[in-house]
């Protein structure tokens, strides 16, 4: 990540949001050298992430052949129009959001007990109201059903974090789009504001306007 | 994609998909053969994403050295405990969710008049309201900031889709889901059974219901 501003490194701020979400975006590598995207469901605990998914499929294919991966999750907050800050340049024109990106290795699990744990946690996550019964490797149910799908887990060797929420604006410029947010007022906005509000801006808060263009941004 | 009931090949809906959604996820690979997952606000014209961030950093790297990159959009409606169909075992448990994915060639766009192009049709998607002067490469407020800034277009060759909405679920099954979501009644459950109601059913529903468990999907 370029812009340092930007970055979250608190682990539990990282954390939250990954319990808050449920699902990323898994980017493997094929034979041929091709990278392939694919959205998922995971949970994500203590430096790992699991997901689940067939045996078969291009997907498992890459991953045998290449077990280096990639993960992100996002989720984006607002859209923050231009005429928020500026009257004419359409170039302040941004999106305020929170991602987490992680880099690892893909492991495909093969103990049924610990294919059992991840999808007891992977439920608790997207479940948490419960109304099923336990997933154990020992119970006949559901013996048969973990022993025919894959499970994959990621050890993760680096996770970096970007909440972008105007710590890159002058003082103005962040009152300007707290006026903005407030007067549209979407569902999000409020949430959205407060976060702006939360975050810390950028030492020696840029002199000009037009480095803070949603040119020069990214995810 | 491995299981043909949930694809969608008709290009307006694929379209429609794209256009609603605000931003999605890049794969590329580096180097040394490991890939990166990059969320970006884009817009999608005539088979082509257009994209725009720094011209330097991790991403512009990968794509030099290789051009060959995945890109997904994804959106989750719901997420389907397994209590709506069955009382006992989890593995019911998934999500309703429509995602898009494409494969192609990126390329980094150095023409100004393109690249004003590509501005014109992100702000027309994203600023949809207007408010800004015209994105010409000709307006000297424009022209350095076009210059200093890069904008990528990816020529892709591939688009899947996938919407999955019940497809694969027995009558019954597909009746206990409709009933689940109106009682549940979270915002986005209502647009989610109309889906559902949309939705094609596989071709000889499967007979067994443990074939249609979470455990056995994917995005």
């Amino acid at each position: 990540m370029r812009r340092k501003e930007f970055s979250v490194t608190e682990n539990q701020e990282i954390e939250s949001f990954l319990a808050a979400m449920s699902f990323g975006f898994l980017g493997t590598v094929g034979e041929d050298g091709r990278p392939r995207v694919t959205p998922l469901n995971y949970v994500y605990e203590d430096g790992v992430f699991y997901f689940h998914g067939s045996r078969i499929g291009e997907k498992m294919e890459h991953l045998k052949s290449n077990p280096h991966v990639s993960f992100s999750v996002a989720d984006e907050y607002a859209v923050i129009p231009s005429y928020f800050s500026d009257p004419s340049l359409a170039c302040p024109a941004t999106a305020y959001f929170k991602s987490v990106t992680a880099s690892g290795r893909a492991e495909v699990v093969q103990d049924l007990e610990e294919k059992a744990l991840a999808f007891s946690l992977l439920m608790k996550k997207l479940q948490p109201e419960g109304g099923y019964d336990p997933i154990e490797a020992s119970n006949p149910a559901y013996t048969s059903r973990l022993r025919n799908v894959a499970v994959v887990k990621i050890v993760t060797d680096h996770i970096s974090a970007k909440f972008k929420f105007g710590q890159n604006l002058t003082k103005d410029k962040r009152e300007q789009v707290l006026c903005g947010l407030e007067s549209r007022g979407l569902a999000r906005d409020p949430e959205t504001a407060e976060l702006i509000r939360c975050s810390v801006p950028a030492k020696g808060e840029r002199k000009k306007n037009k480095e803070t263009s949603a040119a020069e941004e990214e995810y």
